[in-house]
């Protein structure tokens, strides 16, 4: 009989799994202490829900699944898989009018999309959003980037750039630069400098049509970046864009306020962001070389939140936590769950001698320590003491008919290879 | 705009994902303990993965994704959601051979089930399993009733009491009342005593063609239960009855030496948990009236992880507690998060104070304290306490001139209704 796994999944076993939840369990710790609180919405949506919010494209991808009853056996279909952590956000603030403004959450669920499968790729991954909904302030911003900052601190990042910038900058460098109405087109080459350089990027632009004055300007705008490219700019762009320029500064600001690392933050005029909701700030973090792409990213989107709700546009802004890859990274790095494995192993001398050791196992467990106990009682010591090998554990317990007597246990260290022989109580006390 | 969740479904919002988070956290714990490991599979399965396993009834509940491609336009299904997370576990244990056996994990994901929606029902929940696969020893069915103990120990569930039978008992005792080839029949009816009596059980029998003879010896055979009944049972049943009594006393001997308080835990021969697949001890769990129905059940099934892999039949023993239930319970008895609400809410006194505020707030969350600044800093004082209060923080702090000028903060103590002026860092002190 052949089984397998659908094409894109994957399973997630003890060792990667271990691993997640602490990591979950850091931002979670982070994201509180931020006031973000907890939502989750159901994996699947009404079909009308998500069709039509993600282009074209993502239409696609989308999973649909089978309506039941009538209809379904000609492929209709009337629920389909989440697809990403805002439509539903923006579904469920439509919904819960009583949500109390400003509403902070934060969600850590999976989603689905039906990509082409690549290596390190997959169709189920987690996204960890963090919103702010109902404040326009820049406060709201800061945070996002402040809560960036202390996840990747918390998970021991030595060093990554948060880099920002603003949606009217972009739009007013377009138009500084001669090609306000070629603004997208502008905005995607520039979004690849990173990946391909000037070189690609004005081969691109020209065959977008650009002109060789544009792009020369464009250069010239784009050549400052970090704190001196706030005056650089401000004496070269449109009313509008200086606006941004203030907006930005003062996003930055209150970020090293609220204790952002000022080595961590910098305004990157190149920063583009492809998506086109973005309506203020945008954010972006990326670790040095050879770590591409980003970790990070998100920003204010002032329109999308109100798309369920005619009466009601509320200003937002947000920032992903790119799980997925912050895991992958942390397991190159070679982070192993700090959990660990077991920490006590009680083997099982005989039968006569089994409800001994279960209840060595008990006391060891209510001690809070992560304990098994034999599952081979028939086997000889030695073959169990292998088996605590196997399952990582530190220490081993071995209560024989001597031990018994006296009421004591052997307790191995496995690790160092020692072993003594002392009462259940402060064997307890000594793994402890 | 209409918009709406799909049938069945529901938002857990803040205050009930954050009771949820911690009753997940207490249970983790326990399983933890035990030596047991965290595993999550895919949402979606393939669909010859699930189908025919669930029953014909079940088999009609599975949600199924609509095939991508060549066959979708026809209502083609090669994807279909998860419906429990046994028949995974078995997916795992077949295609990843290199487990170290015995294989113990825990899951904790939610199902999807296309059921009749009702109160209190929803066709996505949580499942959270626990298993121990490849080992045929008592022992790890004990530690499936502890684990269920000290779950509902940490939960602070004052009483409850875990039931214990044995399938080979009930068989015996089908047997010995005469209804060998009616077993089934006699099964359905006796699970059901709990709710409809032995007036309804007998009419029940009687319907289902088991003679007033059979019914009597019944009556008689399932008199007695608790410690008496093993010697009971053993004076009236077959061979093979006789020896599920040893195993069960073995597995009750085992569980009370682990640590399980024996007035949670007895063994009761009317359980007969419906199941076809169980093959030894099976257990259920069932709180004090007015609380009917069961908050966890399992039990030994070893025909069923290999059902996969030909060559690779394994023992296997499991448990899984009711979390929606559970959690609901919780509810009902007005247990709110611990980790409670906003601690610390920073006020904003003007424009030129902001960054004062926010340093402020960056100090009390580096000390850990769940922190949400002003988002509304143009709006009055008295505007923002009232905030402060919507938001359930227990500490207001003000930053005026006169303060920031002395390098001093107002802390409210909201719910005691004082308030006092100490340096910011003395503040943060007295919050902690």
């Amino acid at each position: 009989m052949s089984v397998n796994l659908p094409k894109g999944t994957r399973d997630l076993l003890p060792a990667q799994m271990k691993l997640r939840l602490e990591v979950i369990g850091q931002v979670r710790e982070v994201f509180t202490r931020y006031g973000f609180e907890p939502l989750e919405t159901p994996a699947f949506e009404r079909i009308e829900t998500l069709m039509g919010k993600y282009g074209e494209e993502g239409d696609k991808l989308i999973y649909r699944i089978l309506r039941r009853g009538e209809g379904g056996e000609r492929g209709e279909s009337d629920l389909a898989l989440r697809y990403d952590l805002t439509v539903p956000l923006a579904r469920v603030v439509a919904m819960h009018q009583d949500l109390p403004m400003p509403f902070k959450r934060y969600q850590i669920q999976p989603v689905w999309r039906a990509e082409r499968p690549q290596k390190g790729r997959f169709r189920e991954f987690y996204q960890c959003d963090v919103d702010t909904v109902g404040s326009a302030e820049r406060t709201a911003d800061a945070e996002c980037v402040a809560v960036v900052h202390d996840s990747l601190r918390a998970l021991a990042f030595p060093e990554f750039t948060i880099r920002l910038n603003h949606r009217q900058v972009l739009r007013a460098i377009a138009e500084a630069a001669g090609a306000a109405d070629r603004e997208t087109s502008v905005l995607i080459a520039v979004d690849k400098l990173d990946k391909i350089g000037w070189e690609g990027v004005d081969a691109e632009l020209t065959e977008r049509g650009i002109s060789a004055d544009s792009i020369a300007r464009l250069h010239e705008l784009l050549a400052v970046s970090g704190d001196a490219a706030f005056a650089h700019l401000d004496a070269r762009l449109p009313e509008r864009g200086r606006e941004g320029l203030v907006e930005l500064q003062r996003v930055l600001e209150y970020a090293l306020a609220l204790g952002v690392d000022e080595r961590f933050v910098r305004f990157d005029p190149k920063l583009a962001r492809g998506l086109d909701y973005y309506t203020g700030p945008v954010f972006e973090t990326v670790l040095p070389p050879p770590n591409v792409g980003s970790v990070s990213g998100g920003g204010r989107y002032d329109g999308l939140i109100g798309m369920f709700s005619e009466k009601r546009s509320l200003p937002a802004v947000g920032v992903s936590l790119g799980l997925e890859r912050l895991i992958v990274l942390l397991e190159e790095r070679g982070d192993a769950a700090k959990s660990g494995p077991t920490s006590v192993f009680v083997t099982v001398f005989n039968e006569e001698l089994r409800t001994t050791s279960l209840r060595a196992a008990g006391l060891f467990r209510q001690a809070g320590l992560t304990t098994r106990v034999s599952l081979d009682a028939g086997a000889k010591l030695g073959k169990q003491l292998k088996q605590a090998d196997a399952v990582g554990a530190r220490y081993a317990v071995v209560i024989g008919p001597d031990e018994a007597e006296q009421g004591v246990v052997t307790l191995k260290d496995l690790r160092a290879g020692t072993q003594r022989t002392l009462p259940l109580l402060e064997a307890v006390g000594a793994v402890r």
